[in-house]
């Protein structure tokens, strides 16, 4: 075990890639390995990037990893399907110009999908944050497509939030959820070589007017145009990045997100840990058979049910 | 709070939008009214209705409401956005056709969203078939957009599952997550008016036969071509859902869904409850001030903290 904790430190990307599929499988060592590289990590900085299917978030990304790559920086993509039961080889649309990437060392890429539970999503995506921070990653480039809560959950992770978009479509906008706009930090309106750019980027920068309660040291999300294929706006994009992480350092919320995100890591996990354990409980305590069969009958509502058995459990130390 | 549930039982829109609410907003009150009215439920069909965005789900559902009142039952919509914060006025896509439905006084349609929890919503929805199921209401459809687990989850109260689609977007098989796929008892490629229509049933009627392990007994998901521009294929879309209602009787399968969804209800619940009261305590006691302290700090690695925190919930009758 000390072995592969050490090779992880040293950024061994077989090693690295066998713990994030234990942590997915939640393999009951891998719990003790994340527990002994956590005073290792903390010093990465995660960028999440997310918008609706098709609006070129793998290629932006990959723009994106370049920028931080050609200042020395290394890097870590994590792509994060969430309506995937699929991971590890699985890939995010059209993943073929990214793979080239991988032929950098200094960039390690991995797919993480569902396998058909959020809740084990949620516990996973953190534990492979600690570990690319561990491998010494500095910047963690975290994908996620938009579908709603999931969304959300997976973005709350992230350090930065980039919202991706394209014109043409007249609902992009209304595709973007209302949860995810109000957490994103920086707009983009990619494949501006399209018609309609201009439009849709004077309809997001009118939205985010609309604000209310803003403060004169309040961070103002920018709407920035790009095209992948032109290379319009890369720069500019790659500069707003490094704006906002430089805002969240001086500002003190870099702090202030790493204290929420330990902490909801911290009650995610415990939440899963309980409900498992009072699940174990009452199925195999004899004194709950009879319960669980009379729900099961419909002849005891479940509301009923839980008020019994949540008046029977207890935290605190042993007597 | 006797005079509720009776209005309830009675059918009255009124009392039965109201509890509706309360439930959402997760009331005291609304637990122990919704236990009273538990023995006057159970007798409810459950349809659930299911696809991407646009493929003419609203329009589709006002046909399916009609078959059944044509024939006597009365019915109830419940139309769930898990990716909107807004409930009760709010509409699912263009709701003004199926408004007309609501002079019925044999329909009672209601609207819900998340409210930004998904925990709430999969709560939320079982009380509320129940309330609809105990107003009196024959069939229930529900409506869901799809958006990965979410989606499932919900289409896990339904009895009958009716997956939507429809043709000329070649990517919309390929929209159509695994998770739900496999969970859909009847296909519909709406819209059958434009062309491909007959492409796409293929494609799905392919993808069906490949299933492997089938028994003879077993149900085989029909792929129905609806428009309601034309009125095509409604009437045997609605003979689709009896043969698939009767089937789900006759087969022992009803009762087994029943007992599944009882039990899913009681545990969703009981998590909701136990987490709820772990966390107060968390915070109320101050021998795990320390604990949150050093997690938030990063001076503990939340796994560890969780080993420790969890060793202390029991659950049994105090002694």
């Amino acid at each position: 075990m000390d072995g592969m904790v050490q090779k992880v430190l040293e950024g061994n990307v077989r090693a690295v890639a066998r713990l994030i599929s234990m942590v997915e499988n939640r393999r009951p060592e891998a719990r003790q390995l994340v527990s002994r590289l956590y005073k290792h990590s903390g010093r990465a900085y995660v960028i999440g990037i997310t918008g609706p299917p098709g609006v070129g978030k793998s290629s932006l990304i990959m723009e994106i990893a370049l920028s931080f790559r050609r200042e020395g920086s290394s890097v870590g993509i994590l792509a994060v399907d969430p309506t995937s039961p699929f991971s590890g080889g699985a890939l995010l649309g059209d993943r073929t110009r990214m793979q080239n990437l991988s032929t950098d060392k200094g960039v390690f890429i991995r797919s993480m999908g569902s396998r058909g539970s959020l809740g084990g999503l949620t516990m996973a995506v953190p534990d492979a944050i600690h570990i690319l921070d561990a491998m010494g990653k500095e910047i963690i480039l975290l994908e996620t497509v938009g579908s709603g809560q999931a969304e959300v959950d997976v973005m709350n992770f992230a350090h930065t939030v980039l919202l991706v978009t394209m014109p043409r479509t007249g609902d992009q906008i209304q595709a973007l959820k209302a949860g995810i706009i109000e957490i994103a930090d920086i707009f983009c309106v990619n494949k501006c070589d399209l018609d309609g750019a201009d439009l849709v980027a004077l309809e997001l920068e009118t939205m985010l007017q609309m604000k209310e309660d803003v403060k004169a040291t309040d961070w103002v999300p920018p709407v920035v145009k790009t095209s992948v294929k032109t290379s319009e706006g890369i720069r500019e994009l790659y500069e707003a990045l490094l704006r906002h992480k430089a805002y969240m350092a001086s500002s003190g919320l870099l702090e202030e997100k790493q204290r929420k995100r330990r902490e909801k890591a911290f009650f995610d996990y415990l939440e899963f840990r309980i409900n498992s354990l009072v699940r174990e409980r009452l199925r195999e305590d004899s004194r709950y058979g009879g319960l669980l069969k009379a729900i099961m009958e419909g002849q005891l509502d479940p509301g009923t049910a839980v008020d019994r058995v949540a008046s029977e459990v207890s935290l605190g130390p042993r007597a």
